[in-house]
């Protein structure tokens, strides 16, 4: 299970069972989409989607598949276009279950201005499955001049995180294991595209974004340090979490920045564009409460440290373990 | 589990929990790829496998997932150039297992020419998925003056397989069930990219491309038939199929014209380059078999008729159950 938690054990079971296999140049920079040229440039980007259970507060599996798209998408800087979704049914779902879900899948297409334009449909014995998996692949294009990739963050560049961590790992465990601590709390489900494009029109110099999903934002700072060559720090403080999601993690010995965020996204941009891109973003609906979190640094490569309200430092690595399994 | 057929209730399925929702003008087409201009002509297609078992004589889930993403494309009349691979994986399957099925993808993309550029990995808990799900996506770009599409048959052309039938869907099925009644039959899992790019230099008049996977040769001839707004009439005696095969149907009361297919496909070509697309398709490896099977007719919108040998006919309906759970 600890294979699938998007931490360390993810990353080792990516290199030894498939990027042995299939590395190239486009595979290997291991951004949220893959980016190469075809007449335009063109994003690319796949996501299987097996979270449990399948409706919870602020979306379901078919909003969560199709934001889960449009934000990798949107995370290479790219404007989504095409949308495919295959769906793996377990015999016996409901008919009106699966048509709940479609309709929120075209309704969060509509949002982003995605077209849904192939599919498939696979349905497996009972027991076979859970109920629904679905894998969402998308295709945006790239406009000219823009260039952010998870390899781009250079010592100097401000980190932005656009707001709270946590609210989507959290309100999935509050609806299992009979949790009710976090009766408020929603999914930040969310697609981010058009608050990518504010941010772009505010400047090109924004180097890296990534969207902190499974493996929370400590797996995705992890990830951008790594692939930059970087070191990363970060303030502790100024990281923003809600009361509920910091009860429930200190309840369950969770740590807030291992949760995944299914709405939220990191930016490395230029230090002298930050302040302006940050008020841009808290002027979006999905960038209310964006901050300024830290700097990129020239520490160790890969090396995240977080200075906490004490003023110690403490290196902050990916999840080793199974946090939460099938939140995602 | 009938919904999952490819046959009658499959086709309700996807209209009424899909097509009803994302209706629109790339979608309704239902190609095996959706095409759209992007810079240049694209194709793009989605699809999940979950054949059971997972190894099987000439292939397994991994080389099935490329070559039938590989065959989506070339339906299109599209070189295949892009992947995605997306695994859903059942806690407890082994690394080793999972390594041979990635080289088997590596090998079948590189034969196809397609370069593996994204991918996702989910883990689930034991009994949650059964071993492992993948869903493939590819991208392909179309040649100018290539125009093949399920819609474009006309009344008089000649419709051409590509070879024996019911090879794969049999092999899959001698595998489980503890039937042994085929032991030297092999799935036909083959990518078909190159054998439609030889059809493609003999001649451009190729309308409609299909390759017969789940629901079989009478199912993709029903589609075709269906969305052409044509008749398509057959003659059974043309049709190859295998010895075994024959007798694996007769024994278990199925139509190997229901039976699924991963390495034939139907063409449906203007008459008078039939026989030069036919014999083109002979000199090749995944085309030795090819023959001329029927023609396009202009009876009833959608009605597919095949003469048999004693020369009566009769409607060859798509398969209205399930017939072979998981071939693909």
């Amino acid at each position: 299970m600890a294979h699938g938690s998007g931490g360390r054990l993810s990353h080792e079971l990516v290199d030894k069972c498939f990027l042995r296999f299939f590395r190239n140049p486009i595979l290997d920079k291991l951004g949220d989409s893959a980016t190469f040229e075809l007449g335009r440039r063109l994003a690319f980007t796949t996501d299987s989607y097996v979270v449990t259970p399948l409706f919870f507060p602020g979306g379901d599996i078919g909003k969560l598949a199709v934001c889960g798209t449009v934000n990798d998408l949107a995370m290479s800087g790219a404007v989504p276009l095409y949308l495919s979704a295959s769906f793996i049914i377990e015999e016996g779902l409901a008919i009106s279950e699966l048509q709940r879900i479609a309709a929120s899948m075209k309704a969060a297409a509509d949002e982003a201005g995605m077209t849904v334009v192939a599919g498939d449909t696979k349905v497996v014995n009972r027991g076979s499955a859970d109920k629904l998996f679905i894998t969402t692949t998308g295709v945006g294009v790239i406009a000219s001049g823009v260039d952010i990739s998870p390899d781009n963050a250079g010592p100097g560049d401000t980190v932005i995180l656009s707001g709270t961590i946590g609210d989507h790992g959290i309100t999935i465990l509050s609806q299992r294991e009979g949790l009710s601590f976090s009766t408020d709390l929603r999914s930040d489900c969310a697609p981010l595209h058009q608050l990518v494009a504010e941010m772009l029109q505010e400047s090109h110099r924004i180097n890296c974004l990534r969207d902190p999903t499974r493996g929370g934002l400590a797996t995705s700072l992890n990830e951008i340090a790594e692939q930059s060559g970087v070191s990363i720090e970060i303030e502790e403080e100024l990281i923003p979490v809600r009361d509920e999601v910091r009860g429930a993690c200190e309840l369950l010995g969770l740590d807030p920045l291992h949760v995944a965020n299914e709405g939220k996204l990191i930016a490395i941009v230029e230090e002298d564009v930050a302040e302006k891109i940050l008020e841009r973003m808290k002027k979006h609906r999905y960038g209310e409460r964006a901050a300024i979190i830290g700097r990129v640094g020239t520490g160790p490569r890969g090396r995240v440290v977080m200075k906490t309200p004490f003023g110690s430092r403490r290196i902050l690595d990916m999840p080793s373990g199974e946090l939460l399994p099938r939140i995602c």
